[in-house]
């Protein structure tokens, strides 16, 4: 009953092979991928799920789709300070996922895979789905003992976060027609960049890091929770970029509560030379905060608490 | 717009976190799985979904859904000559999966973890879906060099199976209420045991080697156009247990065309100590064939080719 109907073999072997070039791969012709892990490093696994519908719209261009898709998981990898290796895809199409989605989607994905340099090392192809439901495994390694997490943060660290806050939100407005679309903004939203070189750089520097999915305010609480302790953050000091929103609070905290940035946000101790880390991996780096006694998350403006009641992401 | 929300937070906490109990999984708090690979071993990675009214029935006993998706993908790397380690699952649910579902599915899930000594890694969960698709990687080791793929059977070469083929056609057959319930057979369809022990016992005997998942005539002729030779089957020499099915040629040939046996399918010189590897590995082990020169399957019956147009599981 697990057979792989006709069109799936036909869109592994035409579409999908000719991407999985790595020796690991073994041309997607047997029943798993066989990779020789580099010697003394240890592994990062991580799986993420990109469904129709609930993590991107129907209407997404393809190519952009199969971005994300890779782009979201190799942010987890940052995140942990690893090295990307290979992903496994796990492809579940329904209908409305024609030919000419299938060559986009698959255009897209090598020109990814190209640009972040990882093998697709396997999956599997499973058509008619109602809705399609895209999933990833991505493999990294990392140096011993110095995988980062989310709690290791240290009263008295500095809290850092990378790039700017909240474009990808504006990108999802615009996406969804609710605002007049900037193109670099859309972008923000359809195509993250994963702070890899960052996140190899914080390896063994950064106390505890996470990617930025959900929102700065309740990834921050997660990361604060994780560590037992407090993450005080000053909403004026969390860096964005110019767009429709003001820099009045109410838009700082529609900011910092909105999701998809794929920032990297860590603490790291007082002293630490971050400005050299943000030179070295050409990366922005803005202090947004310190981690004090407590649990949670604390949004500042003017020195008055702001914290809202709903800090990111959550539908249901 | 990638956010956990809070049921999916709450399920993953409260039902998936005890589950991951190796250190590797870091209690599902971190974006990722860490993990140090065995020294002197290659890793073997699989990824398979399955998708529910495609290769499951709604109304089968969510534990027995749970075995499956660890089973199949355990039963890639057994194809493979791998020892598995670790797995991340990719849970895409809907409303029908219900909390007494995901109760249910949860605990068979510990069981099957237990039973095949396999730890849960991470993954990822997302609900709101029309329908469930449910996505696991599996990840395991091999020595070098050893891995066991589709590729290398030789002319001359004696071809195996394990086990008996067709009972799990029979078992759905059963679950759609098309024969009357035999037990075993039933859970043959929906509780596969992966030939972990003999898979890993090939590593470095068998000349070719895959699981059958589609129909032992499709999967010998994958093995077959992927070795570039021709693979000749004996059908009355294939293994079969007692059911509804006759000895007749047409029975045969529905055995032989049936998936979700998840036995494997091998190759060896002949003169290989095969009824060693039986014994050592406790698996009933049958010779069914030659490798002769030509491409594809061929299936014999009293010396006549009686090789069907329509080889196996291949809907559309």
């Amino acid at each position: 009953m697990t057979a792989p109907p006709k069109g799936e073999r036909d869109f592994i072997a035409s579409a999908l092979a000719p991407l999985a070039t790595s020796v690991a791969a073994r041309g997607l012709a047997d029943d798993g991928a066989v990779w020789a892990p580099p010697l003394g490093r240890e592994l990062v696994f991580t799986h993420d799920i990109l469904a129709c519908g609930v993590h991107y719209l129907g209407n997404d261009p393809p190519s952009d789709i199969a971005w994300k898709l890779l782009a979201v998981n190799l942010s987890d990898l940052a995140a942990m300070g690893a090295r990307p290796a290979g992903v496994l895809m796990g492809l579940g199409l329904s209908a409305a996922e024609d030919d000419d989605w299938r060559a986009a989607f698959t255009a897209g994905l090598g020109r990814a895979l190209a640009h972040f340099e990882v093998a697709l090392w396997g999956g599997d192809t499973v058509t008619g789905l109602d809705r399609a439901v895209l999933g990833l495994t991505a493999i990294g390694d990392v140096l011993p003992g110095q995988a980062l997490g989310r709690g290791g943060a240290q009263i008295g660290d500095d809290i850092w976060v990378s790039g700017s806050i909240g474009d990808a939100g504006l990108g999802l407005a615009m996406a969804q027609g609710r605002l007049p679309v900037d193109k670099a903004l859309l972008n923000r939203f359809r195509r993250p960049t994963p702070r890899l070189a960052l996140g190899r750089a914080l390896a063994g520097v950064a106390t505890a890091c996470m990617d930025v999915s959900d929102g700065l305010l309740i990834d921050a609480d997660r990361l604060a929770r994780a560590s037992g302790v407090r993450l005080a953050i000053d909403l004026d000091a969390v860096p964005v970029t110019a767009g429709p929103w003001t820099a009045s609070i109410a838009d700082r905290l529609a900011r910092a509560t909105a999701g998809d940035d794929y920032e990297l946000l860590f603490t790291a101790a007082t002293g630490s030379d971050v400005a050299a880390l943000a030179v070295a991996t050409k990366t922005p780096l803005t202090r947004i905060g310190r981690v004090v006694e407590g649990l949670g998350v604390q949004a500042l403006a003017g020195g008055a608490d702001v914290t809202p009641s709903r800090l990111g992401w959550e539908h249901r």
